[in-house]
Order: structure tokens, then C-alpha cells, then sequence
């Protein structure tokens, strides 16, 4: 997030990170996939179960491989894990992966070649999107830690998203509402997230807004004019 | 959303636009009374309730037909749908015909040939008509699928209101609560826009206050200066 | 709210505004409090409550007899009342003046002669104080309407001070909540009101403090400048 | 707060701030622990229960002195109360202390010299690390306030914590609420502060995102160009 990066990234890294975004956000999926399917499933469906707890390895593994071909490429050594706290945390809890999505986002709409969209209504798709993403992620953690406890509102995996809902734009109606500790950590850090990236969202939307109506002052200027 | 739009509409759609503009804003009016008695009146209201049901069917087909000369006009073929995504959603649901507002706004204050009103009280009070007219739609159908579920807290058309502006102002007391899935998704459309439009109220007013107290200082110059 | 006004109040409007402010804003703080001591007081505090009445009753009528002037000296004749809305509305609800109160503001600032706060300050301290009163005249009102209703969670005037709280910053715990009709309506206004109030001080002091760390940047800039 | 100040502040002021704030710093922190100490441990602890309160007493006897040395270094003399009301309040409720972290955070980063940070990044780590003290300091307060009162739903320190989390980001499920009022009066600066705090993190992650982007299209301007 600093404005001034101490000296530009080695060109391989930079080749790697172009290469591997759009792989890598696959894999994202694919994870996100995999761990749906164990939360969501019942007990008993053995085989698939096995199959869902493969992927999620396998593509941990992958996101770990890219990792360290990125502390070797960047020539920063140890200092990498704290420089890219961002990486070493999404390394850590692949859940967050989407908070990574700005720089697939440019990878992707670059190979695309498309004319882009206006600077606001990518602001606007960027942070809603992530914020999908997490709220997703999250509703899946928070089933998996209060599905089961005693007391809990959060029986099933509608309540969970709903619940992600209310949280994500600070409703709260408090109809449902974690009482694990696990599930309360997971809603301040979506708490957290979500009011930053709907805090740009509705930003966004707020300056494009003003854009569009000024926009029009200049068209065709008032009669006072 | 676009900043930068490939190619200008043909000038045989715009003048489309402009001439039914107001003509489909009463229509859209019409539609939400029909709607309105359709869902609050009592069961045996009979000849009203027929009235009301081919109210409703008659201005969608107004919607459609619209819809359909529009995607002629415009030249694009099926892409249509997805360029102009926001009207194909409006004609499915029409219930979501304000989010379509900006524009007849803008075509009504052309008309009336009036001294327009500043940037920000202009942003403030189209956001703040769109948020309440969904606001109001939003209350009719969440009253429509919640007021004879089991264990609902939204019972009277009144509840709904009262919810809808919980919801809306997110402040969400969570004494009046969506427990339907129905209800439940309504209400995290309205959740979703209605941020929108009340940080665009806020960002506006904000940026209006600045500019007053701003103004002050160039007229009288502090002391110090 | 209007960027572009047709024509300059006559100056003996201003004349009229500028000498009167001061006393009116005393009167509202006589009102508020008089109001305050009907809602409060137990019924059998017989001598008081005929005080209190009078004293509501007879800055009512100071307030009839400004606005009457004003609309004389204004030459706009029954215009008025339609483009001075906001003077009517605190005419007829005058629990709503602090709403005007960016004027009164202006003026005593002017005649206390002294060294100006920063923009952002004037804009925090204005919108705060506005939301203050406006918060304190809803406690009241709400009060008022809930603390005798079947099934009413406020009951106490602390109650009614701790809702404004809660619904001010929209965090709305949902403890106390009113449930009557009146009741629902003050507090859906607070909610507009607050929001918009609230929006402009985070708004500014979000300003104030990005300015705060510019200026920082530009007295000493940093190493790599 | 105010933009133009009268008269620069003393040279022997500044250099006493400049000296004083990491030590005054260290000293809060140990405020801090010796408070959470005092709230948070059982009754019978006691040689420690006394280490704490200690400590408590001596950090605050350092932070009367200091008040007393700046406000003899101001060459204010009584109006230093009023004039640096923050520091008064400050003295009055140490707990306050993140309040004034704006200062200590400028004098750390320029005793490290560093590169600094990024505008958008310095305003977030600020706002943000000042928004998590005042929570974790409202936690303690109100534990300490409400743990054993009748009917309160905040039993445990990690409820605090919780209902810290939930007001600052003002979604306010309800399922931990202060009930005395004590617990209330907290809880409202905690409102205030928070939505202050938080809106200026908002604020400039939004800004930052814009920023972002917009860079994005000066390197690589977009097809049309």
C-alpha cells in the first residue's frame, strides 16, 4: 500500500506473477470448491469426500510452490514474508485469496484486450467482487464452526450467507449472530474487510454519480448560464 | 457504467428515449399502485382485484414492448441484453424500474425548462427518490411473502415499511427481520442498493456542506488574512 | 440547496435574518427546554407544567411572528412558503430548528469577531452540534410517544438518550426500539437526518486528517524526495 | 483542529514533545496493562492486584507532570485548559490516550527514519491502530462496568472484546449490549469516536483504490486513447 516502493520488482518476478495470476486464481476457485464441498457435505458421502480433501491439498501445495518461486525471484530473501505480509497471510489462510483479486484483476482484463471499463465502475466491480468473495468464504467458515454448537442461530448454510449479508453492509439485525469464539474472530476480520471494500464500493458509486451529473452541466450548460 | 462508450446510440433511439421516457415513468407508477392493491388488499376485494391484476399485466407489457423497440433501434442485435443489462433486469423484475431513474430525471427537468437545481442537491435528490421508491418496493414484497409465514416479525404493511427503513439507513434493530428465503433475498437487494444510494445521499450532502462553509471564507476572509 | 439562485434576498430580509438569529436561537433553546419539562415532569407538578406550557406556547408564537415577517419582506408573496420548505417544516414541527442552524451558526461566528476555526472543524462542529440537538429533540418526542405503550422496550428518558445514540450511528442493538406509530416515524427521520449529519462529520474529519498528513509530507519531505 | 493557529508553539514546547512522546508512549501502554490487570484478574490475587495499581499511579502521576510542564512551556497560562482541551480531557481519562496518538505516530516514523509510507497508508495504519486501542480500552471499561450487573448480556472479557468489534464497525447485532450507565456512556463515546475513526479508514482505502486504478490507466492508456 506504499506510495513509494523502494526500487521496482526484478523483471522475472514480474514475468511470473503475469503468467501464473490467471492459473493461480483457477486454483483459487478450485480450492474454494474443494473446501465448500467438506463443510457442505453430509458425513457419509465417502468417496466424494476424499476427492474434495485432495483437491484442497493439492492446490494448497500449489499456492505454497508459487510462493517460494516468488521469495526466490524477488532476491529479498527473509525480508519477502514481512515486505508481502499480504502473501504470507493468504499463504497462511487461503480463504482470504481474494483479497489478492487487484492484481488478477489487472492481469486479466489486460490479456482480454478489451476497451475498459471507466475508472469508477472498475473500482466498483473490483471491491464488490472481492467482497462477494470473502462473504462467500466467510459464510463457509462460520456454517463449519457453529453449525453444531450449542446455542448457535447459524444452523444452516442459507443463515450463514444470510448472516453474511447483514455483517457485509453492517445491518446486523442480530437474528443471526456467532457464539463460537472461532466464528466471532472470522466475522471482525469480514466486519473489518467488508466496511473497507463497501466503503469503496459506495465511494465509487457516489463519485461516479456526481461525474454523471455534472457531465451534464457541461452538455448542455443551465439557462442562467 | 462506462467512462468511455464505443460508439454513440443511433439518433433514432435517443429521440425513442426521450419521447417515452415520462410516458413509461407513469407507467411505472401504475404498475407499483396495481402491485400495491394486488398484495394489500384482503383476498375478497373481487372486482378490484381483477383491475389490479390486469393493471399490472397491461404496463409490463408496455415494459416489453419498450424493451423490444429499443433492441431494435439500437442496431446491437442480441448483445443488446448484455450491453444494456440493466434494462433486461428492470423488465424482469420491474419492481426495480427506479434503479432506471437517472434517466427520466433527467429527461422531466429538460422538459419543465425550469432553473435546474445545484450538482450535489440534484445527486441527492434523485438518490434519495430512487432509494425511497425501492424502498416502497421493497416493503411490498417482503410484506407479500412474509405476512402469513410462520414465525415472521413483519406482519402488517406498516412492519415492512419500518423494516424497509431499518434496512435502507442500515441500522437494523432486528425487531422486524425477513425469515422467509424470499424475504431473505429481497432484502439483500435492498441492503445491496440501498448502501449505495444513501452513501451517494451522504457523500453529496457531505461535499454540499463543505462547499458551503467554503464559500463563507471566500466571501469574508478571515481575520487573519 | 440550490447552487444557482435566481435573485439576491432583499437586503432587508438579510437585515432581518442577521438581527433576529440570535434571539430565535434562544427562543428554540426556551422552546427545547419547555418541551423538555412537559415530557419529563410528573403530572402533579401542577404550578410548573402551566409555566411550561406557556413558555412552548409563547415561543411558538414568536416563531409564527418571524416567519410572517419574513415572508412579508421576502416579496415572494405564497412562493414562499414552497421555496423557504425547510422554514415551514420548522415552522410546524419546531422540535426540527436545529436544522436551520447553519445560519444561526454564520451569524454569531460574525459577531464574536474572532480568529475562525479550520474549514473541517466548522463543518464537524456544525454538523455534530445539529446532530446533537436533532438527537436530544427525538429522545424526547420518542419518549413522549413510547413510555406508557404496551410492550414498549423504552421506558425511561435514559432509554430514549441511549436510542438516539444507537440509531444516530446506526449501530442499532435493537434493545430499545420504539413500537409505536408515532414513535416509528420520529425515528425514521432521526435515521434520515442522522446519517446525512453524521456522513458530513466522518465526511470532513476523513478530510481534516488526510490534510493533517499532506502537510506533513510537504514540510518534510521524505528520503527518497 | 483549527487551521490557522494564532502562533507557532514555543521551541522549548516542541522540544519537550518531541522528547517526551515515546516515553509518554511506553507509559500509556503500561497504563494500559496495569488497568487491564486490575480489571481483568480474579479478586484474591493479591500481591499483584497492588503491583497493578501501582503502576496505574505512577504512569498517571508522569502524565500530570507532563500536562504540568507544557502547559508552564506554553506560556498560556489557564487557557492552555481550553486551548488543548484534548490533552485536559486526555489527563482526566487516561484510557483516552489513542486520541492523541496522531502526534506520537509522527515522532516515531521520523526517529526511524525510514522510507515513510504512502499518503492512504499512513491515514489507515493511523486511524485504524487508534480505533483498535480505543476498542480494546472501551472492552476493559465496559467489562469492568457491566460483568456483574443483573441482566447484563457482556459476562466475559472476550464478550467485551466482541461488542467492541461490533460497535466500532457499527453493526450492532444486540447479543452483547450494555445495560448500566455507565457501560452506556461508554459505549456512545466508543460510537462517536469509532464512526469517526473508521469512516476516515474507509475513506482512504477508498481513495487509495481510486488511486490505484488510476495510475493503472496512466501507465497503459486504454485502446481508445
Amino acid at each position: 500500500m506504499s506510495a513509494r516502493t523502494p526500487a521496482p520488482p526484478p523483471p522475472a518476478l514480474t514475468r511470473w506473477e503475469r503468467r501464473t495470476e490467471v492459473p493461480l486464481l483457477a486454483a483459487s476457485l478450485v480450492f474454494l470448491a474443494g473446501y465448500a464441498f467438506r463443510v457442505l457435505a453430509p458425513y457419509d458421502a465417502q468417496p466424494w469426500h476424499d476427492i474434495s480433501l485432495a483437491l484442497v491439498g493439492a492446490t494448497w501445495l500449489l499456492f505454497v510452490l508459487d510462493y517460494a518461486v516468488r521469495l526466490r525471484l524477488s532476491g529479498l530473501g527473509p525480508r519477502f514474508v514481512r515486505v508481502h505480509w499480504l502473501d504470507t497471510l493468504v499463504l497462511v489462510l487461503p480463504l482470504l485469496r481474494p483479497l489478492r483479486m487487484v492484481q488478477v484483476y489487472t492481469a486479466v482484463q489486460e490479456k482480454r484486450d478489451r476497451p475498459r471499463l471507466g475508472l469508477y465502475a472498475r473500482v466498483i466491480s473490483y471491491a464488490g467482487l472481492t467482497a462477494v468473495l470473502l462473504g462467500v468464504s466467510a459464510a463457509l467458515s462460520v456454517y463449519h464452526w457453529e453449525h453444531d454448537a450449542p446455542g448457535a442461530s447459524i444452523r444452516t448454510f442459507g443463515d450463514a450467507v444470510w448472516w453474511a449479508c447483514e455483517t457485509l453492509t453492517t445491518v446486523g439485525y442480530g437474528d443471526a449472530v456467532p457464539v463460537t469464539a472461532g466464528g466471532r474472530i472470522i466475522a471482525a476480520g469480514l466486519m473489518a474487510c467488508g466496511l473497507a471494500l463497501l466503503g469503496a464500493v459506495t465511494g465509487a458509486f457516489s463519485s461516479w454519480l456526481i461525474q454523471v451529473f455534472r457531465r451534464q452541466d457541461e452538455q448542455e450548460p443551465p439557462a442562467s448560464g
